[in-house]
C-alpha cells in the first residue's frame, strides 16, 4: 500500500477511534495532551509527521551563542507537500510557535496542517490562510520571546507523547494522535472496522436497544 | 411542592444568582470548577444528581482485581428520566468519561444532562446526539486508558464540590452550581428574587442611574 | 500628540505587531497572560488603563476588618469615558471580578473595555451589553465568594505583567498587551511600520515568493 | 504463604525495585503520586491497605446534609493492627486529612502507617507520635475547613493510583507503592529476585565493570 | 492588655490551633498556601505584619516609567523591631523577594521574622544571619529579574490570604496564619483554650481511650 | 585561562552571585526551574554541561519503533571526568531519569554532578555513591515508566532553560546556573568581585550601617 493511499484512508477515522484500537494493541500514549483545533470545524486532517524542536530561549548577547541556530524559515521551506508540521513547544503558549506570515507560505508550499503543544499567533491571519491548526493557545508574542528552534525532523515529545519523523499525525474535532510509522497500515486496518462497528451500535440504539443488549458487528473478529 | 416543579423553577434561576443566594446562605462552595457547555447555547437545564464516581486505571492484568468493577454501559441503564449524570473524573482530561455512543443511550433514557470534571470525546457525535453537556475538556482516548468507573449514587467530588445523590444540579452559560436538597426550595425561592431584582437594577441603569443610586426592589424583603 | 489621536492609533495596530516591536526595545514582558475574548469577533480596542487590584476574600466577621473595603460599585463611578478597566484578580477563576451590572453601568459611562486575569459571571448578559471583554474564564459565584476589591488606580501585576495607571492597554484576538505610557508614541510608530512590513510581506507570499528571499520593506529604515 | 510473612517479605523490597518488576508485569500505575516521608529516615512499611475516601467540605447549613457523614475518629477505631490507612484526599493541602491526636490513637491501634494525597498538620506532634507518614504536604487547618469522610474500605484514588482495600502498600524513602493483593505473592518474588540482581550489578560496579559488560545474576532466569 | 502581651501569648499556641478556633469563629482563610521554614527547628514566631507588595518586573528601559519605584532596602529601614515582613510575591519562585544582605540588616533592627509566598536566595547565607524564614522557595536570581517592589503597609494577599498591615502573623513548623487584629485577643483566648483541650485529649489516648470516648476538658465551656 | 582553571573559579561564586552578574548583562534566564540539592550539605559543584534529551515513552510494542533508541547505560560510557550531566526530562516526575546502579558508574568516571528537571529514584543509594546531584523530585518507577532517552550532547532545555553541551553548570544551595561557555570567563571575573562586594557589605551591616549607607567596594569599578 503506498503511503499516500494509507494517508488517505487516516482521513476517514477519528481520532477517538485510533486512540482506542491503539489501547488494545498496547500503545496507551498517543493522544496529544494540549493541541486543539484553532476553529470548531476543521476538517480532519492526516499526514506524514515532520518534527521541529523548540528550546527556552536564551538572549542573544555577543557569545552566548556557539554558532547560529536555525529558524522556523529555514526549516519552512524543507517540509514537503502532505506533511504536518508538529511542533514540540514545551507548552510555552506566552510565545507563538507560529505566526501568519510563515504559516502563509506552508499553505503555498502544500503542508497539510500544523500541530504544537504550545501557542500561535496573529489568530485572524492565520484563519484567512486556511491552514488547519491545532494549538494549545493564541498569545501576541513572537518566537524569540521564550523560544528557540534547536532543530528539525528529529524525535519529540509533543503533549507528552513521543513523535518520530515520518510518524502519521490524525487530527480532527477531538485533538491530536500520532500512529507509528511501522504499525500505521495494521491501525488503520482496526480502525476502519471500528467506524463500521461504532455506526452499527448507533444504529442499534436508534432502534431502542439497551446498551447491554448492543449486537456485534455482524461478520466481525470477535 | 414537587420534586418536579421545583426543577422546572431552577430552570428560570441564573447559575450566579443560585450561587450568590447560596453564598448569603453560608454555602461558599458551589460552583463546579472546570465543567463548561460543550457548546455555545445549550439551554439551561436542571435535574436530579445522578453521581458516578471515576478512579484511576489499572492495567487488566490477570489477578490484579479482586472482582469485576461496573462500567458506563451498566449505570447508563439504572439512570432515571431527568437525572443529570454527574461525574467525579477527578480532573482526568486525557481520557473520556463519555462518548457518543453511551450518550446516544442516555437520551434515549431521558437523561436531562451531563456533567463531568473530565472530558468527552466523539465532540462531532456528542453534539448530534442533542445532550447538553458541561466538560472540562475533549479528548480522543476512551476512560479505560486512564479511568476505571468505581461506583455511582454516592457522594462524590467533582470540580471541587461535594455532591450528594438527588442534589440538585443546574447548569448554563455561566458553569454548574450543585443545590443541597434539603436547602432546594428555599434556594429557589430566593433564587427568583434575586432574579427579579437583577432585572429591576438593570431597567434603572438603563434609565442612567448610577450604582450607588440604585434602588432596591419594591416591596422586596431587605 | 494628543492622547486620543494616539489611542486611536493603537486601534490600527495589532498586538502581535507591538508585542513583537517592544521585545525589540527591550520591554520582554508586555503581553498579559490569561485574558481571551469573551466571544470571537470583538474589534480591537486600545485605551488608558484604569487598574483595579482584588485580594483574597476574608469573612466579614465581627472585628474582622479594620475599615470598609470599597467595592466594585465605588470604583465604576470614577472611571472615565475611554478607559479599559484592567484588573489584577491574581489568576482567580472561581469568583468573578466582574458581572452583568456592574457592566452595563460601565458602558453607559463610557468604559472602552475590560481586562481581568480571573473571570466574570453572566456570560450572556455580559454580551448583551456590547462591551469588549478579555477574560481569564467564566464563572458563576460572585466576587465576594473569593475576593475583595482592595484600591484602584495603584500600579498592579495582570496575568504577569506589570501595568501602571495611565499606561495604554491593547487588545484584540491575540489577547492583551501592556505599553507603557512614556514609550507609546515610539512603540505606535514602530508598530505602524511593523503593519506596513507585514502587509509587504504577505503580498511576495502570495506571489509565490520564499521566505529567505523575501525583500525588506521599500524604503524602510534597517 | 500467611499474610503476614508475605507482608514482612516486603519490608525487605525497596518500592524502586517493585515499581520495576510490577512494570514489567504490565503494572504501569503503581507508584502514588505526590506522598513524600514527612521525615528522612522512617524505616521501609508494608501493609494491608485500609482505604478512606475523602470529599470536598460543604458547610453544616442546616438542611445541607441528609444524613450524618462519618468523621476521621469513627473510621480509626475499626482499623486493624498492622495496617495502613491510605487517604484519598484529592490533592488537598491547605487541609489537613489527619493530626496528632487522631495519629496518637492509631499508634494505639497498632496501625502500621499512613499515606496521603493530602497533607497533615500539628507536625512535631505527629513525629513524637513515632507513626511514618508519607504525606503530599503539611498544613494547619483541621478537615472541616476543605474535607469530608465520606466513606472507607472502598476502592479509591491516591495520587492517580486505583488502591482496593486490602491492596499490600510499601512505603520507603522513594515514596509509596500499591500492590494489588491478587499478584502480591508473585510481585514479592521477582522484587526479591530483583534485590539480588542490584547487588550483584552494584558490587561489579564497585570492581571497575563498565555498565554494557555486566554480567546478568548466575542462576537467574533470563 | 498591651500589643507585646498579646503578641507573647500567640508564641505559645500552635497555627493549627489557631486555624481551627478561626475556622469555627467563621474565618476560613487564614493560612497561607506556601511558605514553609527554610530549616526545621526554627522557633515559633508571632508579630505584628509589616506587608510588602511585588508586582512583575517590568525592564528599565528608558520611559518605561513614570516614576522611581521603591526597593526593597527602602522599606526595610521603616521596619519596627517585632514586625513580621510578610510579602506578597505572587507566587514568583523564579527570582527571590530577600537575600541575604538585606536579611543581616532586618535582623539588626530587630525584624522578627520573614514570609514569602515567592522565594528567598543565599540560602546558606540567611540560616547564618538566624533570622526565623517561612518561605515558598529557595532560588538564585536576584528579585530585579521578575519582581519589582510596589508598595509597602498596603492590603495584600499572600499564598491566597487578605493580610491588612498589623494583622498577627504566626509561624511555626505547620506554616504561616493570619490573626485579623480587631479578633486577636478574642482568638487568643481560644486558641489557648484549644492548647489545653489538645493536651487533655493525648493524656487521655496515652492512657488507651478510644477516640469516641474522649471525655471534654474539664471546667471548658461546651 | 585553561578550561578546569576556569571551572576552578566556578566553585567559588555562589548561583546567586552569577544569576545577578548575568542578569546585568543581559542573560536573564540561566537559573534552572526545579532542581534542588538531594541532600542539604553538598559542596557547590562547577563543571562542563553533558547534555541528556529525554522525550515520553512509546510501548516497546513490535514495529512502533523505526530503529532501537540508546538507553542511559550507553550515554554514561562516553562522558568524561568532571563534566555535569544535565537531563531534559521535561519535569516528569513519576518516572525516574537516574538511579543508584547508573550513578555509582557514573562516580567511578569522574562525573562530578548532576541535573534533571526530572526526578531520581533509590534515595538512600544515590547518597551512598556520594554524587551530588540536583533534581526536581524523587520516585520509584524506572526511567521506562514514563520516559525514553532519545539523544545526548545536543541542545536542550531543562527547567525552562536553553541549555549547549559545554556549557558551565554551577550549582549550590540557591539551585542550578547555566553559564554559556562563550562569556564563561567574563562570568567568572564578574562574579568574583560580586562575592567580594557582598563581603564587604555584610562587613558593614554588620557594623550596623543601614542599607541605603552601604559604601561601594572600594576600588571597583562602580
Amino acid at each position: 500500500m503506498s503511503d499516500s493511499v494509507l494517508v488517505d484512508q487516516f482521513r476517514h477515522i477519528a481520532t477517538a477511534s485510533l486512540a482506542g484500537v491503539m489501547l488494545k494493541m498496547g500503545l496507551s500514549n498517543q493522544w496529544v495532551r494540549g493541541p486543539m483545533p484553532l476553529k470548531a470545524d476543521f476538517p480532519r486532517v492526516a499526514g506524514s509527521a515532520f518534527t521541529m524542536r523548540f528550546i527556552p530561549a536564551r538572549e542573544n548577547v555577543s557569545g552566548a551563542f556557539g554558532k547560529k541556530l536555525p529558524v522556523n524559515r529555514d526549516a519552512v521551506e524543507v517540509m514537503e507537500a502532505g506533511a504536518i508540521a508538529i511542533a514540540d513547544a514545551r507548552g510555552t503558549t506566552d510565545a507563538a510557535t507560529f505566526g501568519d506570515i510563515v504559516v502563509a507560505r506552508m499553505v503555498r508550499r502544500g503542508v497539510a496542517g500544523i500541530v504544537t503543544d504550545g501557542a500561535v499567533r496573529d489568530r485572524n491571519g492565520l484563519l484567512a490562510t486556511g491552514m488547519p491548526i491545532w494549538t494549545a493557545g493564541v498569545t501576541a508574542p513572537p518566537p524569540a520571546a521564550h523560544l528557540v528552534l534547536a532543530a528539525w525532523q528529529e524525535p519529540i515529545g509533543c503533549g507528552g507523547v513521543a513523535v518520530f519523523p515520518g510518524d502519521i499525525i490524525v487530527a480532527d474535532a477531538d485533538g491530536v494522535v500520532v500512529v507509528p510509522l511501522g504499525v500505521a497500515a495494521q491501525v488503520a486496518g482496526k480502525g476502519a472496522e471500528q467506524e463500521r462497528l461504532d455506526a452499527w451500535q448507533m444504529e442499534q440504539i436508534g432502534r431502542g436497544v439497551a446498551l447491554p443488549e448492543l449486537k456485534p458487528l455482524p461478520g466481525a473478529k470477535s
